[in-house]
């Protein structure tokens, strides 16, 4: 099945207790394309800027990556900067720097327009909805957004989650979205906004399904070493999507097992800085490390 | 296998957002016992005060479980109070009165002294240490404890997790008592003091089990209503101890059973003040539920 994503290329400066990285290629659709690419093919649609180096670009000429819709725009890419405390739990943004992102218009190439599988990266819902009214028929919409957009564009936002079939996002946004603690209650108020699948991310402790069908958890690998936390959210989303496009289909057995495919990127995508550990994986790490992750919930009669 | 549990039998007054509930029986034993009885019998030991009504001991009069180990004395029953926060996720504690339990040296009746599978619920390292002394040759010791005792007693604690087999312990207090945020390190850590198994209880995240073999993590099941955590981590005690010994082994497979049935009757627990919810359970409660978390769990190929 076609996968597009939708989303942010950005160069990401990170501080973490592990060290530090200056302007590594990151960005929503980096990752989740990356991620992807070890089950399916994948178009990206996102822009960068003029002064982005070709090289830079290397970690995404993939295989199994359509460039296509990548636009080149007069400016500067896109920059984040964020710091990590000693425990990992919480992240302090240093600066933000829109550049090219702050004008982008999304316009999908024609060949990307029968999409069947569509993520909409974590952007401003009113170019979520903007892609989204550009794909003809898609069979699954899936989309994530931040406590920005949940507080910034409310009516954007509920416009968007109205047309799309699976919200992947995490617990704290979860929340704030449905102004509600309790996690089951949260969920049960924003599929009432449209979603029919909701999975909340909990990051160390990870995702929990919620839909029609009974719920599913898929725990977090317990890891020795976390390097740094940044982008395992779109990691997730790009394994799980990937696998749906793989699989061909969206029932609930794919569906949890797509789960745990995401499950598996985002704990690679922790253990290096930005996508250090992602590009350098085989397809022979992916499959072991799903064993791994199916060996941790394994309880046999 | 004959169970044992050494803890506290207590008077609990808890404020939760769901309301109050006012000397309402507690206290680590008393949620093990009757957590475990649901699958073999078990024998309790502790103290209560000559201030007990008896009617009030009425909770812990079940098949399963043996009380010719809890000792009256005079004096006041150990007495707690505590208030959680809006989000269930902090709690403080108002007061401790230890009452009986300040001079309580227990003595094991003679016949709980070949009991096969200990619980040394969380009280006293020194108090642990003892009553583990009058057992003869037990199979497998299991203990909990807490940061009180990891700050303040902390050589009587190590002496204890030298003798044991597995450390049940919260997140918050294997990172305290190993000095170590990762929990994955932490739990190595440990296990270099004495517990060849270590599970990690994390509260609504579920819990850890970490081991000579692979790991395995077992999630707690969402819960629509979360009225009262005291008493859940006990619970999840009572129901691994109890599966073990009602299973009659302690193999890889069947430790992973046990912390499902543990996290059933955590979760049960969590559903009602006190002991209210656990005493209102059947067997086919407590097996249904074992099998929603299974279910939560479940990949199919």
């Amino acid at each position: 099945m076609k996968l597009l994503v939708v989303g942010s290329v950005a160069l990401d400066t990170i501080e973490s207790p592990a060290g530090r990285a200056e302007e590594t290629l990151g960005g929503s659709a980096a990752f989740f394309a990356t991620a992807a690419s070890f089950f399916a093919p994948v178009s990206l649609v996102a822009v960068v800027g003029d002064d982005l180096d070709e090289a830079m670009l290397e970690p995404l000429h993939r295989e199994n990556i359509d460039l296509s819709g990548l636009h080149r725009a007069a400016g500067r890419t896109f920059r984040w900067a964020g710091r990590y405390s000693e425990d990992l739990l919480r992240r302090e943004t240093l600066f933000t720097e829109l550049g090219v992102f702050s004008h982008f218009r999304p316009s999908l190439p024609e060949s990307l327009r029968d999409a069947e599988l569509v993520f909409l990266g974590n952007i401003d819902p009113e170019l979520q909805a903007e892609v989204l009214g550009q794909v003809k028929d898609p069979a699954l919409v899936a989309a994530d957004t931040m406590n920005f957009w949940i507080a910034g564009k409310p009516r954007e936002l509920e416009r968007v989650l109205a047309r799309i079939h699976v919200l992947i996002i995490n617990d704290e946004e979860a929340r704030q979205l449905a102004r509600e603690h309790n996690l089951v209650r949260a969920v049960a108020r924003i599929r009432e906004l449209g979603p029919r699948t909701v999975i909340v991310k909990r990051g160390d402790s990870g995702a929990l399904m919620l839909g029609d069908d009974s719920p599913f958890v898929v725990p977090a690998l317990p890891l020795h070493d976390v390097v740094d936390p940044t982008g395992a959210g779109d990691s997730f989303a790009g394994g799980f999507m990937g696998e749906l496009a793989r699989a061909r289909q969206s029932g609930s057995g794919v569906m949890r097992r797509a789960a745990v495919a995401g499950a598996a990127l985002g704990s690679f995508c922790v253990e290096g800085f930005g996508m250090d550990r992602l590009v350098r994986l085989q397809w022979e790490d992916v499959s072991a490390r799903i064993g791994a992750l199916r060996d941790l919930m394994r309880v046999d009669d």
